[in-house]
């Protein structure tokens, strides 16, 4: 019998992907009796569509999530140790820059494999069940009761304990809270988009080195290349919406890969990039924050679905992993209690999970994309948290922006006394959050 | 026959609030086929439970919009002015402070009979119908057409050329938008709540001097009143949530207000002020901020659907009505072309809503409620503006926080330089911006 009582509470966990799945690891875990809902079908059975997703770094925080349940292993074993990124100069010169010591890497991981493995430890637990094809209608977050549409189009009203959100940026269970007095929300797309193109093997091998993450930094647009277990790229171009929309033809692609990326062209193969170019549209990047996390005893979001972060800090998996991980920890010290554990989880998890959100737009502001003097963004950041302290988001990021600055504030300016490369003061903070990051 | 052809073109305007009603009488003036869908029943005809509006101060740039209509002096004729504010100090003390020269004022407002007069204005035009006790329930942007509710019960499919949304700052129609790709959106609670109490005439008159803008300010919360024609005020409470929560009892509330409000006490009467206080729940404030405010030349918001903002900038309304005339000048300008006239009122006008929700938002924050030195307040705005550039709302934001960033660096300092009331830099930025405001 668990702490609890007799009856194990019920548990709906909205979203089979990666966090979704390694949720649902964790709460069967605890004895919960877990249904996972997910729209799509099987991934494992179905024949998937080119997918749209930015290549994955599983760094420090995703693996201790794993490893708590056991999976840390398994996952690695399938994915691609990156020591250092590779910076792309114009002239096609390369120079590495490791991510710290040389016992310090991220991981390289296709999302799908990563995925599937997720879904199939899920079903290893006799009380967790995932339901492929079903979709999520309407939420009773009072109720507890959800509706959702499986394949008989027989739209099933079920009650539970407890709705966990893990639908991803979109997430409808959200749209559900946005609804309660109170729920503080933001939605901002970035004017940039990404596009995935792939540099095949060469001879049966890498056709670069591979235990590097690839970047070809161009100031207002930039594209990196991360390893595959089978010796491809996956390349992914991040470029300002109104830049892809003037490459309309193959020729104009051919010109701009040929001005910008020229040590790139001969590996990626000029046909085939003409090609991959057009197969799908740039996709738009959305960074969503809110707060709270929670609704009662009742609701919660997880992961994308609570905080949607641009890619640029390499730690969107990662935090939704270690929400997961930070939840479990929270219902290990207070009995499995939800009414406390929920609201707990929101207190204590907010100020973080909006940090990572300021960091990596941050990033993406002033790091990434603009030629800001060092010192300057520095300044900036500890400007940006003190004031945005006093006016966007009031609740919750009060503790995220003075940890930040604090943080800044005690190793920033120390690291740029010593400033050499253009990703120091990126290293040197990355130390700061004890995480290796991907960028 | 109109400009555009033979057909006159079909709108529909979702609310028959306030904005809503306005621009209903802009558009038919034009004469678009105008139907307007508002959820209540006729406010003319219905006997209404108490209402939950603030107070309304009107000024320069809402009765621009009703005088574009022929509607200014009937409407400002049943408003009293009010010249100045007087501040209530903790003795009982009373100080004028004027809003700007003799001849400028502010005028207050009756939301209700306001409401009235603009619906009765809707209805004088041929073209023009309000549908009462109709409720949105879709709209599909694409074709322009929206699912409506009436009272017999049965959704009914009606098709626009266009469709408004000023339906308010939990807009149905902003919830359609919001799936669009590329729709930023922010939603933002603030801690304090607000709660109507009323002073009641005193011996056929006014209990106070009528032609101010009565405030008690008292740190971190503050209550204000505002005259009726019926030789009542309107008294308005705002304090922190936490803080509404702590009385609980009609002896609770009485020591509060003695303690905090002292010559207020006697006006109101303690027997109706122990009774009011309980009568509704102090209610939430939200600023809204969304871009674009336009979906193709299918839909568009108005009003607070595009941007709510907090009361302590005096402005919500006024922001609202010169929505609809600033829309009304480009259909002037662009000859009723809507394929024009919408991107361009968006990318026009959001820079002005977001200066006047920041300013709204920033006055709530340093200048209503905290007790920060002006000056710091001044710099923390420069430093706030110059960093919301990068990080939030990175599109549109931009040119309203510049206006507002140079409208403060030419006038603030100068006016801080002879600065002897509480209220003398709000002064100084009420008149950079040409028009007085309620506080």
């Amino acid at each position: 019998m668990d702490s609890w009582g007799t009856r194990p509470k019920r548990v709906a966990v909205i979203g089979g992907g990666l966090v979704g799945s390694l949720n649902a690891c964790f709460l069967a875990k605890r004895n919960f009796q877990v249904d996972v809902y997910e729209a799509r079908e099987d991934i494992r059975v179905a024949q998937l569509a080119r997918g749209r997703s930015i290549n994955l770094a599983l760094s420090h925080r995703g693996r201790q999530a794993l490893k708590a349940l056991g999976l840390e292993d398994q996952i690695v074993s399938q994915g691609i140790p990156m020591r250092a990124r590779m910076i792309h100069s114009f002239s096609g010169k390369k120079s590495a820059i490791p991510y710290g010591t040389k016992s310090q890497y991220i991981l390289s991981i296709s999302r799908t494999n990563l995925n599937k493995d997720l879904l199939t430890a899920v079903e290893r637990y006799p009380n967790a069940k995932v339901y492929f094809g079903h979709r999520l209608l309407t939420c009773n977050l009072e109720e507890g009761t959800i509706t959702v549409l499986g394949s008989d189009k027989v739209p099933t009203d079920v009650t539970y304990d407890l709705i966990v959100g893990c639908d991803g940026a979109y997430s409808t269970v959200r749209s559900f809270l946005m609804k309660k007095p109170r729920f503080d929300y933001s939605q901002q797309y970035i004017p940039h988009g990404y596009m995935e193109l792939t540099i095949p093997p060469r001879d049966g091998d890498f056709a670069m080195e591979p235990n590097y993450l690839h970047i070809w930094p161009r100031n207002t647009f930039m594209m990196i290349a991360l390893p595959n277990k089978n010796k491809t790229f996956t390349c992914t171009l991040f470029m300002p919406f109104e830049d892809f929309e003037k490459l309309q033809t193959s020729r104009d692609v051919l010109d701009f890969f040929h001005k910008h990326f020229p040590d790139a062209v001969p590996l990626m193969g000029e046909q085939a990039l003409a090609r991959d170019f057009f197969l799908l549209p740039a996709q738009a990047m959305i960074s969503v924050k809110c707060s709270p996390f929670h609704f009662k005893s009742r609701c919660m979001l997880m992961g994308d679905a609570a905080h949607a972060i641009v890619p640029f800090f390499g730690q969107g998996m990662n935090a939704g992993f270690e929400d997961c991980l930070v939840f479990d920890e929270l219902m290990e010290k207070f009995n499995n209690d939800l009414s406390v554990c929920l609201p707990e989880f929101s207190r204590f998890r907010i100020p973080d999970d909006h940090a990572v959100s300021d960091l990596s737009m941050y990033n993406y502001v002033e790091v990434t994309f603009s030629r800001i003097r060092y010192h300057e963004a520095v300044l900036r950041w500890r400007w940006q948290k003190k004031v945005i302290n006093k006016g966007f988001f009031l609740f919750g990021t009060l503790v995220a922006i003075g940890s930040a600055y604090l943080l800044l504030r005690s190793t920033a300016p120390r690291r740029l006394d010593y400033l050499r490369g253009p990703w120091d003061w990126v290293t040197s903070l990355q130390h700061s959050l004890k995480t290796p990051w991907s960028l």
